[in-house]
């Protein structure tokens, strides 16, 4: 998606150790104009999918999920990261290694809010390893729903996320993918798509 | 808001203990069509203020923050409940008490995103004691930016942090108060507004 490559290119910041933030737009501030845009292009391109629920992880992947949503006209379910959650009774629950906080987390979801029936779109703001996404995977296929696709916003093509996923056969759409870069010029290379 | 009391009181759960459960479609599930009309509900009430950011707090706010950004046609921050978290540079940063956890929390943002200038809308989906409110206040003014308004779903009006925050002479604005709830026969009572 050339809106978002161009503004990566423009607001994004290559760090040392893989690391691009792009912070100013997408996980911390957050243009929804550009989530607008973003929701519109998943919709394009899972058109074909007769999608009735989104599914993300807190925190950084709800406002792109529910601004997706808009385009789906469909609810979004967010799974929690578990402490001492406030939630009704029983949760479909999986592990989760955050590569970011260097730990293992439980995530949960109700099982009131995925059921065998659900068509399931999972979004979320970045692929790298991939952990996450499992995890989502997981929980839905738990709750014997169908995952009929996976809409990224930045995927680091040079991380073993997206090879992972797309091995297992569910259609991943990012929006941008990161094949290189460099922390000391600042250059980032996106993959033709 | 007529809509909202309406969808609490269908789908609402009233718990012992004070515990009111709307995670059917206000902060797990979440209907973005319902977050549509409470996002233009805030541009309404906030109409005469001449906002530029709107400030909530991970993870259930981002979602209501996100669709009414929409409406005001401005960028959204989220504040992070802190860890090892993957933030640039300087941040502000507040202690907030959780109930619902029953612990304190570190809570920050990056001064990269809030400044001087900005006048600033919060937005949260709950508002019961305002441990979380009265961190976000005091973030926005450790940056020297200006409180315009908060806008709050649903407020606990059985709870002091209504009354705490209005003391401050900040203006607040919540969709539906619930003065009274009783979780033998499931009624709620909403405040007139």
């Amino acid at each position: 998606m050339k809106l978002l490559e161009e503004r990566i290119r423009r607001d994004g910041v290559v760090k040392a150790g893989g690391v691009l933030k792009v912070d100013s737009f997408l996980n911390h501030q957050m243009d929804v104009e550009l989530f607008n845009e973003m929701g519109k292009e998943f919709k394009r391109l899972f058109a074909d999918k007769n999608i009735n629920k989104i599914l993300t992880i807190e925190a950084s992947g709800i406002g792109i999920a529910c601004i997706a949503a808009q385009h789906f006209g469909v609810p979004v379910v967010f799974a929690k990261k578990a402490q001492s959650i406030n939630i009704d009774g029983e949760v479909y629950s999986t592990k989760i290694q955050s590569f970011t906080h260097g730990k293992v987390y439980d995530v949960i979801v109700s099982k009131k809010y995925i059921t065998p029936e659900d068509r399931i779109l999972i979004i979320d703001d970045f692929l790298a390893n991939g952990c996450a996404l499992e995890g989502l995977i997981d929980l839905v296929r738990s709750a014997g729903a169908a995952v009929e696709g996976i809409g990224i916003c930045i995927e680091k093509g040079f991380q073993p996320g997206g090879e992972l996923i797309r091995q297992k056969g569910v259609r991943l759409e990012s929006l941008a993918i990161v094949d290189d870069m460099n922390a000391e010029t600042g250059e980032i290379k996106f993959r033709q798509q």
